[in-house]
């Protein structure tokens, strides 16, 4: 059994790691957001797949969900003594993986490449893919500072300005890789994980030819859906989807993946919108568990339920 | 009066810091060697430079004499757990001016105005400034390895290799900057401090038109020998003195500046030496003194003795 799981950063990867402790070895593909990736002092950084690499790995930092674990800031300290105002953490031992992936890019290698090879030095038994080796970046219109690179939202103005539109720069000519095509074609199942859908999975399914990918496919797609009660865990997703007309809820989120969703796994917090949603989309199959993710024995849990989905499916 | 001292490295930034702990602030001028020059993992580095920098500084690790103080070596460690054979001591401190250069010299910044800014950021009272804003390599030539890149050949190899010639890439086109032109023009006294001639202070001289402006000047160059006893006190001046067919004492180093230098300070160690040499050239003015510097007094001291040359200069 082959399964494919769709995330963005701290949220999503949770559950991406459950499924990476519960599925044999190279069964999993995660397919990561680059809709966050920027240039910062002339490093590439991918935040997305970095936080997958370092949970999947098991250096993540515990505290925060992404970074490194034992991370130091030696170097941030020395560009602050240089009068620099730096607004982005860059952790001593962080910046190896921005050094050597801007340092292959340069060289020609593509992302994909480079971040399977970080993996396999990181000795994840997984498969991690970038969603598209080419350049696609999130852009968020903001009221109060107009158009803001996604790094510069999300991290420097803290997710606090109210988004108006949310685009995706490049994604009109963005290309799924060869992997990223091959690994959905072999596919069993195909898990969107609990990531704001916005600004971690759409970025995802704007590059070319994605979307059509995953509805073309006959294996069921599953999502876990990322509220809990209506509310984001962790994040801006409700203020988001608030901000850009969705109804803040299991229905937004639904309707947000239209015609994607053969499964929708809800918290029991939201039941009281299994009805509705039920109505509203008759074929959909949705399930209700506890999908709030504090211990690592919850993302296994909520990992196996998921997978269960495949096995109903075979039963049917 | 103002003064300008050439340097390279380790030994002859020792000099420069006493003459920046003697020297009314703003009137010291080190012009640094940039021969040693590299790019690694798509960083610039300037060992040189920055060793000048964090010794004049004051926060140059005390043991090795080249790096920060108070140093860690967390991106290294990563690296190497990435599988990389890591050669190049790349600090976590030291990082931040890599990072920094780089990423100014990408914007179209020259080198003498990231040095100049990064120096006026650590409250340098002095001027530091490379030898030319141009590519200027130092390529070693070895019996073992063919030809190095100086880096490859002094750490990588740790100067053991045989070399065979020694030649200084661009320097048929590296310009002296105005900056470096405006401080020779205006210097009262002249320094080469007690770096290696062939590895240091050769790729300063070799940059297009720098001896002729040092020789034109009618202030008196002094140069302190970085011999003792006819030996370097640490890397490999006697030892690449020998293998280019240069005397390796006191007789070759005069020899290599032939034409440059006014005086000429000795460590009392070579003495003996002395007579040949005022009997090769009469009109050099052999002064002798204990040069070797361990302690931050015996900088100074040397510093207060070099500087004696020119009230010397003066009376006459």
């Amino acid at each position: 059994m082959k399964v494919v799981a769709l995330t963005g950063g701290v949220g999503g990867v949770k559950l991406a790691h459950g499924l990476s402790q519960v599925l044999p070895p190279h069964t999993l593909t995660v397919i990561g957001n680059v809709g966050d990736d920027f240039e910062y002092y002339g490093l590439h950084i991918s935040p997305d797949l970095d936080t997958v690499m370092y949970t999947l790995a098991g250096i993540v930092n515990p505290i925060t969900g992404w970074g490194q674990n034992n991370e130091t800031w030696q170097m941030k300290t020395m560009l602050q003594t240089y009068g620099e105002d730096v607004w982005f953490g860059l952790g001593d031992r962080d910046l190896a993986t921005h050094i050597l992936r801007t340092d292959w890019l340069r060289r020609g290698y593509r992302l994909t490449e480079i971040t399977l090879h970080l993996a396999e030095q990181l000795q994840i038994p997984h498969t991690i893919l970038p969603a598209t080796d080419d350049r696609l970046r999130t852009m968020v219109q903001t009221v109060e500072y107009g158009l803001l690179p996604f790094q510069e939202y999300f991290v420097k103005h803290r997710w606090q300005p109210i988004v108006s539109d949310v685009s995706y720069d490049g994604a009109e000519t963005a290309k799924v890789s060869p992997e990223v095509l091959e690994a959905i074609q072999q596919a069993d199942l195909i898990i969107i994980c609990p990531s704001n859908p916005i600004l971690s999975i759409a970025p995802i399914l704007a590059v070319q030819s994605m979307r059509e990918l995953l509805m073309s496919r006959s294996v069921p797609t599953v999502l876990v859906s990322p509220l809990i009660g209506g509310k984001a865990i962790k994040g801006p997703t409700d203020k988001i989807m608030r901000e850009l007309g969705y109804i803040p809820s299991t229905i937004g989120v639904v309707q947000f993946y239209e015609g994607l969703l053969d499964y929708l796994i809800i918290d029991v917090a939201d039941a009281s919108e299994l009805k509705t949603v039920q109505e509203l989309y008759p074929k959909l199959q949705i399930l209700q568990t506890s999908t709030l993710m504090q211990t690592i024995d919850d993302r296994i849990s909520l990992a196996q339920y998921v997978l269960a989905c495949l096995e109903n499916e075979e039963i049917r």
